[in-house]
Protein backbone atom coordinates (compact mmCIF):
# COMPACT_ATOMS: atom_id res chain seq x y z
CA UNK A 1 0.00 0.00 0.00
CA UNK A 2 1.29 3.71 -1.31
CA UNK A 3 -0.03 6.66 -2.08
CA UNK A 4 -1.44 6.90 -5.71
CA UNK A 5 -2.40 10.41 -7.34
CA UNK A 6 -4.51 11.05 -10.11
CA UNK A 7 -3.77 14.12 -12.32
CA UNK A 8 -6.38 14.62 -15.16
CA UNK A 9 -6.63 11.48 -15.63
CA UNK A 10 -2.83 9.99 -15.72
CA UNK A 11 -1.72 8.32 -12.04
CA UNK A 12 1.79 8.25 -10.77
CA UNK A 13 3.29 7.63 -7.13
CA UNK A 14 2.79 10.43 -4.80
CA UNK A 15 6.29 11.58 -5.18
CA UNK A 16 6.26 11.77 -8.65
CA UNK A 17 2.61 13.25 -9.03
CA UNK A 18 3.20 17.09 -10.26
CA UNK A 19 0.61 20.03 -11.28
CA UNK A 20 1.65 22.87 -13.47
CA UNK A 21 2.75 26.35 -11.35
CA UNK A 22 0.16 28.06 -14.07
CA UNK A 23 -2.52 26.14 -12.34
CA UNK A 24 -4.37 28.56 -10.80
CA UNK A 25 -5.11 26.16 -7.86
CA UNK A 26 -1.32 26.53 -7.03
CA UNK A 27 -1.37 30.12 -7.87
CA UNK A 28 -4.63 31.32 -6.27
CA UNK A 29 -5.89 28.84 -4.36
CA UNK A 30 -8.85 28.72 -6.50
CA UNK A 31 -10.47 25.17 -6.12
CA UNK A 32 -12.36 23.02 -4.13
CA UNK A 33 -11.97 19.27 -2.40
CA UNK A 34 -13.42 16.42 -0.83
CA UNK A 35 -12.62 13.52 1.34
CA UNK A 36 -13.83 10.63 1.64
CA UNK A 37 -12.71 6.86 3.07
CA UNK A 38 -13.67 3.80 2.28
CA UNK A 39 -14.68 0.51 4.34
CA UNK A 40 -13.06 -2.20 2.71
CA UNK A 41 -12.78 -0.89 -0.43
CA UNK A 42 -16.41 0.29 -0.17
CA UNK A 43 -16.81 4.17 -0.59
CA UNK A 44 -18.68 6.02 2.42
CA UNK A 45 -21.20 8.23 1.39
CA UNK A 46 -19.76 9.00 -1.61
CA UNK A 47 -23.12 10.60 -3.20
CA UNK A 48 -23.44 13.02 -0.15
CA UNK A 49 -19.30 14.35 -1.19
CA UNK A 50 -20.06 14.23 -5.09
CA UNK A 51 -23.71 16.67 -4.23
CA UNK A 52 -21.33 18.30 -1.96
CA UNK A 53 -18.48 19.26 -4.31
CA UNK A 54 -20.57 20.33 -6.67
CA UNK A 55 -22.22 22.78 -4.44
CA UNK A 56 -18.35 23.97 -3.29
CA UNK A 57 -18.42 24.49 -7.38
CA UNK A 58 -21.14 26.07 -8.07
CA UNK A 59 -20.52 28.93 -5.23
CA UNK A 60 -17.01 29.53 -7.02
CA UNK A 61 -18.62 29.79 -10.53
CA UNK A 62 -16.52 26.46 -11.41
CA UNK A 63 -18.20 24.31 -14.13
CA UNK A 64 -17.61 20.71 -13.20
CA UNK A 65 -17.15 19.16 -16.33
CA UNK A 66 -17.02 15.39 -14.77
CA UNK A 67 -19.97 12.98 -14.26
CA UNK A 68 -19.95 11.84 -10.82
CA UNK A 69 -19.57 8.44 -12.12
CA UNK A 70 -16.72 9.45 -14.05
CA UNK A 71 -14.78 11.10 -10.58
CA UNK A 72 -15.95 7.93 -8.58
CA UNK A 73 -14.36 5.47 -11.46
CA UNK A 74 -11.14 7.69 -11.76
CA UNK A 75 -11.59 7.15 -7.78
CA UNK A 76 -11.53 3.58 -7.97
CA UNK A 77 -8.54 3.74 -10.34
CA UNK A 78 -6.28 5.68 -8.11
CA UNK A 79 -6.82 3.26 -5.15
CA UNK A 80 -6.53 0.31 -7.00
CA UNK A 81 -3.21 2.25 -8.15
CA UNK A 82 -2.30 2.79 -4.62
CA UNK A 83 -2.90 -0.93 -3.44
CA UNK A 84 -6.28 -0.40 -1.81
CA UNK A 85 -8.72 -1.68 -3.79
CA UNK A 86 -10.05 -3.91 -0.88
CA UNK A 87 -8.54 -1.41 1.45
CA UNK A 88 -9.51 1.48 4.34
CA UNK A 89 -8.33 4.21 1.81
CA UNK A 90 -8.20 7.88 2.25
CA UNK A 91 -9.44 9.57 -0.70
CA UNK A 92 -8.88 13.62 -1.85
CA UNK A 93 -10.84 15.17 -4.72
CA UNK A 94 -9.54 18.77 -5.83
CA UNK A 95 -11.39 20.17 -8.26
CA UNK A 96 -9.28 23.61 -9.29
CA UNK A 97 -9.88 26.19 -12.07
CA UNK A 98 -7.27 24.61 -14.46
CA UNK A 99 -3.94 26.14 -16.17
CA UNK A 100 -4.17 29.87 -17.29
CA UNK A 101 -2.29 33.14 -17.39
CA UNK A 102 -2.05 35.00 -14.65
CA UNK A 103 -5.33 36.68 -14.37
CA UNK A 104 -8.70 36.22 -12.31
CA UNK A 105 -10.87 36.08 -15.58
CA UNK A 106 -12.09 32.28 -15.84
CA UNK A 107 -12.05 32.69 -19.35
CA UNK A 108 -7.92 32.38 -19.39
CA UNK A 109 -8.58 28.51 -17.59
CA UNK A 110 -11.26 27.06 -19.75
CA UNK A 111 -10.35 23.57 -18.17
CA UNK A 112 -10.72 22.72 -14.84
CA UNK A 113 -8.13 20.43 -13.11
CA UNK A 114 -9.10 17.50 -11.65
CA UNK A 115 -6.47 15.30 -9.01
CA UNK A 116 -7.17 12.70 -6.36
CA UNK A 117 -5.32 11.28 -4.45
CA UNK A 118 -5.42 7.47 -2.80
CA UNK A 119 -3.58 6.30 0.37
CA UNK A 120 -4.26 4.18 3.46
CA UNK A 121 -6.44 6.01 5.99
CA UNK A 122 -4.38 7.40 8.23
CA UNK A 123 -5.01 5.89 11.78
CA UNK A 124 -6.56 7.45 14.72
CA UNK A 125 -5.57 6.20 17.88
CA UNK A 126 -7.78 3.46 19.80
CA UNK A 127 -7.22 5.63 22.68
CA UNK A 128 -8.97 9.13 21.18
CA UNK A 129 -12.22 6.79 21.09
CA UNK A 130 -11.80 4.99 24.83
CA UNK A 131 -10.07 8.14 26.35
CA UNK A 132 -11.08 10.66 24.09
CA UNK A 133 -9.08 14.13 23.50
CA UNK A 134 -7.91 17.61 24.23
CA UNK A 135 -8.77 20.38 21.88
CA UNK A 136 -7.68 24.31 22.26
CA UNK A 137 -9.86 27.11 21.47
CA UNK A 138 -8.24 29.29 19.08
CA UNK A 139 -6.66 32.50 19.75
CA UNK A 140 -6.50 35.72 17.42
CA UNK A 141 -8.08 34.11 14.93
CA UNK A 142 -11.67 33.92 13.80
CA UNK A 143 -13.63 31.29 11.18
CA UNK A 144 -14.00 32.87 7.55
CA UNK A 145 -16.86 35.47 7.48
CA UNK A 146 -19.82 34.05 5.79
CA UNK A 147 -19.33 36.74 3.36
CA UNK A 148 -15.16 36.24 2.97
CA UNK A 149 -14.99 33.00 1.35
CA UNK A 150 -17.72 31.30 2.81
CA UNK A 151 -17.25 28.33 5.32
CA UNK A 152 -19.71 26.61 2.97
CA UNK A 153 -17.21 26.51 0.64
CA UNK A 154 -14.94 23.57 0.79
CA UNK A 155 -12.05 25.29 -0.90
CA UNK A 156 -8.36 25.18 -1.17
CA UNK A 157 -8.52 28.08 0.41
CA UNK A 158 -7.53 27.01 3.93
CA UNK A 159 -4.44 29.03 5.65
CA UNK A 160 -6.91 30.00 8.01
CA UNK A 161 -7.70 26.30 9.60
CA UNK A 162 -3.76 25.48 9.12
CA UNK A 163 -3.03 28.23 11.31
CA UNK A 164 -5.52 27.44 13.63
CA UNK A 165 -4.18 23.87 13.38
CA UNK A 166 -0.44 25.39 14.32
CA UNK A 167 -1.77 26.44 17.72
CA UNK A 168 -3.45 22.88 18.48
CA UNK A 169 -0.48 21.59 17.57
CA UNK A 170 1.62 23.38 19.86
CA UNK A 171 -0.75 22.74 22.96
CA UNK A 172 -0.40 19.29 22.08
CA UNK A 173 -3.92 18.80 21.56
CA UNK A 174 -5.69 17.50 18.24
CA UNK A 175 -7.84 20.40 17.22
CA UNK A 176 -8.99 24.21 17.02
CA UNK A 177 -11.92 25.52 17.87
CA UNK A 178 -12.91 28.71 16.05
CA UNK A 179 -15.51 30.99 16.83
CA UNK A 180 -17.49 33.12 14.24
CA UNK A 181 -16.93 37.03 13.92
CA UNK A 182 -19.78 37.03 16.32
CA UNK A 183 -18.23 35.17 19.35
CA UNK A 184 -20.29 31.83 18.61
CA UNK A 185 -18.52 28.45 18.12
CA UNK A 186 -18.47 27.93 14.88
CA UNK A 187 -16.35 24.82 14.26
CA UNK A 188 -13.02 23.34 14.49
CA UNK A 189 -10.14 23.41 12.05
CA UNK A 190 -10.95 19.99 10.41
CA UNK A 191 -14.34 18.37 11.97
CA UNK A 192 -17.74 19.97 13.15
CA UNK A 193 -18.50 20.17 17.20
CA UNK A 194 -21.47 18.74 18.81
CA UNK A 195 -22.10 19.12 22.71
CA UNK A 196 -24.11 17.01 24.54
CA UNK A 197 -26.36 18.62 27.79
CA UNK A 198 -29.23 17.38 30.02
CA UNK A 199 -29.32 14.52 27.09
CA UNK A 200 -30.00 17.07 24.23
CA UNK A 201 -27.48 17.08 21.60
CA UNK A 202 -26.49 20.42 20.52
CA UNK A 203 -24.41 21.68 17.59
CA UNK A 204 -23.94 24.83 15.69
CA UNK A 205 -26.56 25.90 12.86
CA UNK A 206 -25.09 26.14 9.14
CA UNK A 207 -25.72 29.95 9.67
CA UNK A 208 -22.96 30.36 12.23
CA UNK A 209 -20.00 29.93 9.45
CA UNK A 210 -19.23 26.16 8.88
CA UNK A 211 -18.55 23.76 6.78
CA UNK A 212 -22.03 21.58 6.24
CA UNK A 213 -19.79 18.29 7.61
CA UNK A 214 -21.43 15.10 5.80
CA UNK A 215 -20.39 13.04 8.77
CA UNK A 216 -22.19 15.99 10.73
CA UNK A 217 -25.31 15.84 9.19
CA UNK A 218 -25.00 11.48 9.74
CA UNK A 219 -24.92 11.75 13.37
CA UNK A 220 -27.55 13.75 13.17
CA UNK A 221 -29.44 11.17 11.70
CA UNK A 222 -27.94 8.45 14.17
CA UNK A 223 -29.09 10.55 17.06
CA UNK A 224 -32.45 10.80 14.93
CA UNK A 225 -32.86 6.70 14.95
CA UNK A 226 -31.57 5.91 18.42
CA UNK A 227 -33.59 8.73 19.84
CA UNK A 228 -31.48 11.27 21.09
CA UNK A 229 -32.76 14.76 20.84
CA UNK A 230 -30.86 17.38 18.88
CA UNK A 231 -30.73 20.44 18.01
CA UNK A 232 -28.51 23.22 15.50
CA UNK A 233 -28.39 26.11 17.84
CA UNK A 234 -25.70 28.68 18.67
CA UNK A 235 -23.17 27.75 21.32
CA UNK A 236 -21.47 29.95 23.26
CA UNK A 237 -18.06 29.13 25.33
CA UNK A 238 -19.99 29.06 28.67
CA UNK A 239 -21.85 25.72 26.92
CA UNK A 240 -19.07 23.82 25.61
CA UNK A 241 -16.92 24.52 28.41
CA UNK A 242 -20.30 23.61 31.13
CA UNK A 243 -21.31 20.59 28.74
CA UNK A 244 -21.90 17.24 29.99
CA UNK A 245 -20.02 15.93 26.78
CA UNK A 246 -18.52 17.20 23.69
CA UNK A 247 -17.54 14.90 20.17
CA UNK A 248 -15.47 16.13 17.17
CA UNK A 249 -16.86 14.96 13.56
CA UNK A 250 -15.01 14.33 10.90
CA UNK A 251 -15.08 12.32 7.32
CA UNK A 252 -11.86 10.59 8.04
CA UNK A 253 -11.88 10.30 11.91
CA UNK A 254 -15.92 9.90 12.31
CA UNK A 255 -16.56 10.83 15.74
CA UNK A 256 -13.93 11.71 18.52
CA UNK A 257 -15.18 12.46 22.09
CA UNK A 258 -13.89 15.89 23.57
CA UNK A 259 -12.58 15.17 27.25
CA UNK A 260 -10.42 18.20 27.71
CA UNK A 261 -10.60 22.08 26.11
CA UNK A 262 -7.69 24.48 26.66
CA UNK A 263 -7.19 22.97 30.72
CA UNK A 264 -10.76 22.63 31.23
CA UNK A 265 -11.94 19.07 31.58
CA UNK A 266 -15.64 18.44 30.50
CA UNK A 267 -17.72 16.51 32.30
CA UNK A 268 -16.40 13.61 33.53
CA UNK A 269 -13.18 14.00 31.76
CA UNK A 270 -14.15 10.70 29.72
CA UNK A 271 -16.41 10.02 26.76
CA UNK A 272 -19.99 10.51 27.43
CA UNK A 273 -22.46 7.13 27.79
CA UNK A 274 -24.36 9.51 24.86
CA UNK A 275 -21.24 10.09 22.83
CA UNK A 276 -20.44 6.66 22.76
CA UNK A 277 -24.28 5.56 21.75
CA UNK A 278 -23.86 7.40 18.99
CA UNK A 279 -20.40 6.20 17.79
CA UNK A 280 -21.78 3.12 18.13
CA UNK A 281 -24.55 3.71 16.02
CA UNK A 282 -22.07 5.62 13.75
CA UNK A 283 -20.55 2.48 13.32
CA UNK A 284 -23.57 -0.04 12.71
CA UNK A 285 -24.72 2.12 9.80
CA UNK A 286 -21.68 2.40 8.03
CA UNK A 287 -21.27 -0.90 8.40
CA UNK A 288 -24.33 -1.51 6.62
CA UNK A 289 -23.81 1.08 4.28
CA UNK A 290 -20.65 -0.38 3.27
CA UNK A 291 -21.42 -3.51 3.13
CA UNK A 292 -20.23 -5.56 -0.06
CA UNK A 293 -22.95 -6.94 -1.99
CA UNK B 1 10.43 37.62 -24.81
CA UNK B 2 7.99 34.63 -23.02
CA UNK B 3 7.19 33.42 -19.73
CA UNK B 4 10.41 31.52 -17.48
CA UNK B 5 9.42 29.79 -14.21
CA UNK B 6 12.16 29.14 -11.53
CA UNK B 7 11.02 26.64 -9.32
CA UNK B 8 13.30 25.53 -6.46
CA UNK B 9 16.51 26.77 -8.50
CA UNK B 10 15.95 24.98 -11.47
CA UNK B 11 14.62 27.59 -14.50
CA UNK B 12 12.03 26.15 -17.45
CA UNK B 13 9.84 27.95 -19.42
CA UNK B 14 6.27 28.94 -18.38
CA UNK B 15 4.68 25.82 -19.99
CA UNK B 16 6.88 23.43 -18.54
CA UNK B 17 6.94 24.26 -15.31
CA UNK B 18 5.35 21.90 -12.42
CA UNK B 19 5.59 21.64 -8.51
CA UNK B 20 4.84 18.77 -6.68
CA UNK B 21 0.75 17.87 -5.90
CA UNK B 22 1.90 17.76 -2.19
CA UNK B 23 3.26 20.80 -2.16
CA UNK B 24 0.80 22.59 0.69
CA UNK B 25 0.81 25.72 -2.01
CA UNK B 26 -1.37 23.63 -3.71
CA UNK B 27 -2.95 21.55 -1.40
CA UNK B 28 -3.82 24.36 1.24
CA UNK B 29 -2.75 27.69 -0.57
CA UNK B 30 -0.32 27.94 2.17
CA UNK B 31 2.04 30.40 1.39
CA UNK B 32 2.97 34.42 0.12
CA UNK B 33 4.28 36.03 -2.45
CA UNK B 34 4.74 39.14 -3.82
CA UNK B 35 4.82 40.71 -7.25
CA UNK B 36 7.25 43.46 -8.46
CA UNK B 37 7.91 45.30 -12.05
CA UNK B 38 11.45 46.05 -13.68
CA UNK B 39 11.88 49.17 -15.67
CA UNK B 40 14.44 48.46 -18.24
CA UNK B 41 16.09 45.34 -16.71
CA UNK B 42 15.68 47.51 -12.92
CA UNK B 43 13.48 46.15 -10.44
CA UNK B 44 11.45 49.18 -8.87
CA UNK B 45 11.26 48.92 -4.73
CA UNK B 46 12.64 45.32 -4.74
CA UNK B 47 13.75 46.08 -1.10
CA UNK B 48 10.27 47.13 -0.05
CA UNK B 49 8.88 43.68 -1.67
CA UNK B 50 11.37 41.46 0.04
CA UNK B 51 10.68 43.49 3.35
CA UNK B 52 6.72 42.29 2.48
CA UNK B 53 7.28 39.18 1.76
CA UNK B 54 9.46 38.49 4.64
CA UNK B 55 6.16 40.46 7.27
CA UNK B 56 3.60 37.98 5.54
CA UNK B 57 5.67 34.78 5.99
CA UNK B 58 6.62 35.63 9.64
CA UNK B 59 2.50 35.75 10.35
CA UNK B 60 1.98 32.67 8.53
CA UNK B 61 4.95 30.94 11.13
CA UNK B 62 6.97 30.33 7.82
CA UNK B 63 10.74 30.52 8.09
CA UNK B 64 12.07 32.24 5.22
CA UNK B 65 15.76 30.71 4.37
CA UNK B 66 17.08 32.90 1.93
CA UNK B 67 18.52 35.98 1.85
CA UNK B 68 17.41 38.73 0.04
CA UNK B 69 19.78 38.41 -2.64
CA UNK B 70 19.46 34.92 -3.28
CA UNK B 71 16.05 35.80 -3.86
CA UNK B 72 17.24 38.90 -5.90
CA UNK B 73 19.38 37.03 -8.10
CA UNK B 74 17.05 34.22 -8.67
CA UNK B 75 14.56 36.44 -10.15
CA UNK B 76 17.29 38.39 -12.52
CA UNK B 77 18.28 34.93 -13.51
CA UNK B 78 14.82 34.03 -14.38
CA UNK B 79 13.89 37.26 -15.80
CA UNK B 80 16.98 36.73 -17.81
CA UNK B 81 16.00 32.94 -19.62
CA UNK B 82 13.05 35.13 -20.18
CA UNK B 83 15.33 37.44 -22.18
CA UNK B 84 14.13 39.95 -20.20
CA UNK B 85 17.02 41.14 -19.01
CA UNK B 86 17.19 45.05 -19.91
CA UNK B 87 13.27 44.79 -20.21
CA UNK B 88 10.29 45.92 -18.10
CA UNK B 89 9.33 42.56 -16.32
CA UNK B 90 6.75 41.32 -14.44
CA UNK B 91 8.46 39.00 -11.86
CA UNK B 92 6.32 36.88 -9.15
CA UNK B 93 7.74 35.47 -6.32
CA UNK B 94 5.81 32.53 -4.07
CA UNK B 95 6.93 30.92 -0.86
CA UNK B 96 5.04 27.92 0.16
CA UNK B 97 5.12 26.00 2.84
CA UNK B 98 6.31 23.23 1.07
CA UNK B 99 6.12 19.50 0.21
CA UNK B 100 5.07 17.15 2.68
CA UNK B 101 2.14 14.95 3.98
CA UNK B 102 -1.72 15.60 4.16
CA UNK B 103 -1.37 17.66 7.59
CA UNK B 104 -1.52 21.22 8.82
CA UNK B 105 1.81 20.40 11.41
CA UNK B 106 4.56 22.35 9.88
CA UNK B 107 6.88 19.63 11.00
CA UNK B 108 5.78 17.68 7.43
CA UNK B 109 7.35 20.26 5.55
CA UNK B 110 11.14 20.88 6.23
CA UNK B 111 11.55 22.75 3.24
CA UNK B 112 9.77 25.76 1.41
CA UNK B 113 9.38 26.13 -1.91
CA UNK B 114 10.62 28.89 -3.61
CA UNK B 115 8.75 29.87 -7.34
CA UNK B 116 9.64 32.59 -9.49
CA UNK B 117 7.40 34.09 -12.58
CA UNK B 118 8.78 36.24 -14.71
CA UNK B 119 7.08 37.52 -17.82
CA UNK B 120 7.03 40.76 -19.58
CA UNK B 121 4.78 43.10 -17.54
CA UNK B 122 1.20 42.87 -19.14
CA UNK B 123 0.58 46.33 -21.72
CA UNK B 124 -2.02 48.41 -19.51
CA UNK B 125 -3.67 50.60 -22.05
CA UNK B 126 -2.66 54.00 -22.43
CA UNK B 127 -6.03 54.89 -22.18
CA UNK B 128 -6.70 53.40 -18.62
CA UNK B 129 -4.26 56.55 -17.93
CA UNK B 130 -5.52 59.11 -20.52
CA UNK B 131 -9.16 58.64 -20.11
CA UNK B 132 -9.93 56.41 -16.93
CA UNK B 133 -11.71 53.64 -16.01
CA UNK B 134 -14.67 52.10 -14.46
CA UNK B 135 -14.60 50.03 -11.31
CA UNK B 136 -17.84 48.30 -9.58
CA UNK B 137 -18.60 47.75 -5.89
CA UNK B 138 -18.61 43.81 -4.63
CA UNK B 139 -22.19 42.54 -4.05
CA UNK B 140 -22.50 39.58 -1.43
CA UNK B 141 -19.01 39.71 -0.49
CA UNK B 142 -16.54 41.39 1.87
CA UNK B 143 -12.89 41.63 2.28
CA UNK B 144 -11.47 39.17 4.83
CA UNK B 145 -11.93 39.76 8.13
CA UNK B 146 -8.43 40.97 10.15
CA UNK B 147 -8.95 37.75 12.12
CA UNK B 148 -9.40 35.75 9.37
CA UNK B 149 -6.34 35.92 6.94
CA UNK B 150 -5.79 39.14 7.78
CA UNK B 151 -5.45 41.21 4.13
CA UNK B 152 -2.78 42.55 5.36
CA UNK B 153 -0.88 38.92 4.64
CA UNK B 154 -0.02 38.74 0.94
CA UNK B 155 -1.22 35.34 1.01
CA UNK B 156 -1.90 32.96 -1.73
CA UNK B 157 -5.44 32.40 -0.47
CA UNK B 158 -7.07 34.45 -3.15
CA UNK B 159 -10.22 32.99 -3.81
CA UNK B 160 -12.10 36.00 -2.18
CA UNK B 161 -10.18 38.08 -4.82
CA UNK B 162 -11.07 36.06 -7.49
CA UNK B 163 -14.75 35.87 -6.87
CA UNK B 164 -14.48 40.00 -6.29
CA UNK B 165 -12.81 40.42 -10.29
CA UNK B 166 -15.47 38.00 -11.78
CA UNK B 167 -17.96 40.73 -11.08
CA UNK B 168 -16.08 43.29 -12.41
CA UNK B 169 -14.96 41.39 -15.26
CA UNK B 170 -18.75 41.10 -16.37
CA UNK B 171 -19.49 44.19 -15.57
CA UNK B 172 -16.78 45.42 -18.02
CA UNK B 173 -14.82 46.81 -15.09
CA UNK B 174 -11.43 47.01 -14.30
CA UNK B 175 -11.40 46.48 -10.44
CA UNK B 176 -13.70 45.69 -7.38
CA UNK B 177 -13.95 47.31 -4.89
CA UNK B 178 -14.81 45.35 -1.50
CA UNK B 179 -16.28 46.53 2.00
CA UNK B 180 -14.79 45.63 5.07
CA UNK B 181 -16.88 43.90 7.78
CA UNK B 182 -18.05 46.75 9.05
CA UNK B 183 -19.09 48.09 5.70
CA UNK B 184 -16.27 50.60 5.25
CA UNK B 185 -14.55 50.90 1.90
CA UNK B 186 -11.24 48.22 2.00
CA UNK B 187 -9.53 47.93 -1.01
CA UNK B 188 -9.96 46.62 -4.73
CA UNK B 189 -9.46 42.89 -5.37
CA UNK B 190 -5.74 43.68 -6.59
CA UNK B 191 -4.77 47.21 -6.08
CA UNK B 192 -5.64 50.28 -3.33
CA UNK B 193 -8.10 52.80 -3.81
CA UNK B 194 -7.98 56.23 -3.46
CA UNK B 195 -10.21 59.79 -3.62
CA UNK B 196 -9.28 63.39 -3.83
CA UNK B 197 -12.07 65.25 -2.07
CA UNK B 198 -11.60 69.52 -1.52
CA UNK B 199 -7.90 68.90 -2.42
CA UNK B 200 -7.09 66.30 0.15
CA UNK B 201 -5.88 63.07 -0.89
CA UNK B 202 -7.96 60.13 1.29
CA UNK B 203 -7.05 56.62 1.31
CA UNK B 204 -8.63 54.13 4.14
CA UNK B 205 -6.09 53.17 6.63
CA UNK B 206 -4.81 49.94 7.22
CA UNK B 207 -6.83 48.91 9.94
CA UNK B 208 -9.60 49.01 7.54
CA UNK B 209 -8.31 45.70 6.76
CA UNK B 210 -6.37 46.04 3.39
CA UNK B 211 -2.83 44.97 1.95
CA UNK B 212 -0.31 47.76 2.81
CA UNK B 213 -0.03 48.22 -0.74
CA UNK B 214 4.01 49.36 -1.62
CA UNK B 215 2.25 51.52 -4.64
CA UNK B 216 0.05 52.95 -1.97
CA UNK B 217 2.54 54.01 0.75
CA UNK B 218 4.94 55.14 -2.44
CA UNK B 219 1.87 57.73 -3.62
CA UNK B 220 1.19 59.40 0.12
CA UNK B 221 5.04 59.91 -0.34
CA UNK B 222 4.68 61.19 -3.39
CA UNK B 223 1.83 63.40 -1.98
CA UNK B 224 4.37 65.01 0.67
CA UNK B 225 6.82 65.42 -2.09
CA UNK B 226 4.58 67.73 -3.96
CA UNK B 227 2.62 69.33 -1.07
CA UNK B 228 -0.76 67.18 -2.06
CA UNK B 229 -1.99 67.25 2.00
CA UNK B 230 -3.34 63.39 2.69
CA UNK B 231 -5.06 61.14 5.39
CA UNK B 232 -5.26 57.93 5.86
CA UNK B 233 -9.06 57.94 6.96
CA UNK B 234 -12.20 55.65 6.92
CA UNK B 235 -14.31 55.90 3.82
CA UNK B 236 -18.00 54.89 3.04
CA UNK B 237 -19.54 54.40 -0.01
CA UNK B 238 -20.99 58.22 -0.17
CA UNK B 239 -17.30 59.79 0.11
CA UNK B 240 -15.79 57.48 -2.66
CA UNK B 241 -19.11 58.33 -5.42
CA UNK B 242 -19.22 62.10 -4.30
CA UNK B 243 -15.32 62.61 -4.71
CA UNK B 244 -13.73 65.18 -6.90
CA UNK B 245 -11.03 62.36 -8.07
CA UNK B 246 -10.63 58.55 -7.70
CA UNK B 247 -7.62 56.67 -8.25
CA UNK B 248 -6.24 52.90 -7.43
CA UNK B 249 -3.20 52.02 -7.41
CA UNK B 250 -0.86 48.64 -7.80
CA UNK B 251 2.42 47.64 -8.37
CA UNK B 252 1.76 46.66 -12.17
CA UNK B 253 -0.28 49.81 -13.37
CA UNK B 254 1.20 52.44 -11.11
CA UNK B 255 -1.60 54.83 -10.52
CA UNK B 256 -4.79 54.35 -12.60
CA UNK B 257 -7.52 57.15 -12.41
CA UNK B 258 -11.14 55.52 -11.78
CA UNK B 259 -13.73 58.25 -13.71
CA UNK B 260 -16.78 55.33 -12.85
CA UNK B 261 -17.81 53.34 -10.14
CA UNK B 262 -21.33 51.11 -11.15
CA UNK B 263 -22.80 53.50 -13.42
CA UNK B 264 -22.20 56.73 -11.61
CA UNK B 265 -19.92 59.13 -12.90
CA UNK B 266 -16.67 60.63 -10.60
CA UNK B 267 -15.99 64.03 -10.50
CA UNK B 268 -15.82 65.80 -13.72
CA UNK B 269 -15.45 61.93 -15.14
CA UNK B 270 -12.21 62.25 -16.57
CA UNK B 271 -8.71 61.84 -14.72
CA UNK B 272 -8.75 64.80 -12.32
CA UNK B 273 -5.52 67.60 -12.24
CA UNK B 274 -4.46 65.80 -8.59
CA UNK B 275 -4.67 62.49 -9.86
CA UNK B 276 -1.99 63.77 -12.95
CA UNK B 277 0.24 65.62 -11.08
CA UNK B 278 0.79 62.30 -8.68
CA UNK B 279 1.15 60.16 -11.86
CA UNK B 280 3.57 62.58 -13.10
CA UNK B 281 5.67 62.46 -9.59
CA UNK B 282 5.61 58.74 -9.19
CA UNK B 283 6.51 58.44 -12.89
CA UNK B 284 9.29 60.90 -12.01
CA UNK B 285 10.69 59.01 -8.78
CA UNK B 286 10.68 55.73 -10.63
CA UNK B 287 12.54 57.16 -13.22
CA UNK B 288 14.81 58.29 -11.21
CA UNK B 289 15.21 55.09 -8.67
CA UNK B 290 15.85 52.86 -11.64
CA UNK B 291 18.20 55.15 -13.82
CA UNK B 292 21.06 52.39 -14.43
CA UNK B 293 24.42 53.77 -13.49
Amino acid sequence: MSTAVNVNGVITSGEHAVIPVFDHGFLYGEGVYEVFRTYRGVPFLLDRHMTRLRASANRIHLEVPFADTEIAQRSLATMAAAGLAGGDAYVRILLTRGVGELTYDPAACPTPSLVIIAKPIPLTPDAFYTKGVKVVMVQGLIRNHPESVSPLIKSNNLLNNALGMQQAIKAGAVEAVFHNYRGEIAECAQSNLFIVSKGVLKTPPLDAGLLAGITRAFVLECAAGIGVPSQEVPLKDQELFGADEAFLTSSTKDLVPIVTVDDTRIGSGAPGPTTMRLLDEYRRRAATLTKST
